[in-house]
């Protein structure tokens, strides 16, 4: 994912025309879609609007993506999972904590709410939307539950209860909480979490 | 709450015309507002609806509510919370796995998802759906947490997390596993809980 993509300021140098079959095309598309769901609901994600917004052609979008939702999909994924969890040495509980927040600012977004209401409702109008929500929701909770795996086979930490349990909760947490327009402290994350893994220190 | 209200089978005796101004005819209303919602979906719950399947009058319904939905929600009540609530002896945990699995079970109706779904959306047709929906859910919440607090008070538990951060994992846990057409195995809830709650033994 391409940090530099400045969604609020994306043009520190003039803008040229087109832009490079590249990552920042690639980058741009994703974030345009984010910002539609954001600023106008899930209706008006189409990938004429993608394009429009990215200064992209639809040849550019159809070589990765087959649909305007799969693309909306991996910007959520870059929005939702924490950069720390790629790093080793990063603490289990911050990873997970910060995973949850950033879920449950996603889940708050009106945009969400909207895509979710649709899903509930089976909006036949998109089915794309199912699917993927499934597949990109699978995907994410299998990278957490991978990170979880990995610290308790490396002997960082002892979790004293199924892993995917401890997944299941923070996700319950947060999609509670933003359905129920209600506060969800860090510190309460943190604390639900410190209650079931518990960190082994290996200078002990 | 009229323990015998036999939705399955409502009449060992022969039907009579009409029902007296009793809790029979209350109860009578709120399960037809439970069954017209859980088999026609939320659209079709209206005053008439529920008179004509309870066999009252709109008169008899008015005396008690304003409107379907606040009907409705008192069938919603007396499904979610267990009736070992009111039992002093009865163990915390067990009331709260039961609660958990209870609204886990109304989540994942047809009929609560829809309701769920227009709330999302913001369904501006039934305003008083929004507002009911959250007066619910407040005071089934603070049952819950009254019954948490007492049992702390009464020397019974130690709770080692804040009481209202229980009641929102389970909460969670339940509205995660139906939204996600997960299973919610009774143990993992019943797990979670036996890592945040401690009985006392008053013998020891």
């Amino acid at each position: 994912m391409n940090e530099a993509s400045g969604k609020l300021d994306s043009s520190p140098q003039p803008p040229v025309l087109g832009r490079p079959r590249s990552a920042t095309a690639h980058q741009a598309m994703v974030d345009a879609a984010h910002d539609i769901v954001t600023k106008d609901g899930p209706l008006a994600l189409t990938v004429q609007a993608i394009c429009q917004a990215a200064g992209t052609s639809r040849a550019s979008f159809y070589r990765r993506w087959s649909n305007a939702w799969q693309c909306f999909t991996e910007s959520v994924d870059s929005f939702l999972l924490p950069p720390s969890m790629n790093d080793p040495t990063a603490d289990t509980i911050d990873i997970l904590v910060a995973a949850t927040m950033n879920f449950y600012r996603y889940l708050s977004l009106r945009a969400t709410k909207v895509r979710l209401g649709m899903i509930l409702l089976d909006a036949s109008a998109q089915p794309d939307m199912l699917v993927e929500a499934k597949k990109d929701t699978e995907a994410r909770r299998a990278k957490l539950l991978k990170r979880i795996g990995d610290d308790v086979a490396d002997g960082r930490i002892v979790v004293t209860i199924h892993h995917g349990v401890v997944v299941n909760i923070i996700s319950g947490l947060a999609l509670h909480a933003a359905l129920m327009a209600r506060p969800l402290p860090e510190k309460d994350v943190r604390a639900v979490l410190s209650r079931l893994i518990f960190p082994i220190d290996a200078t002990a």
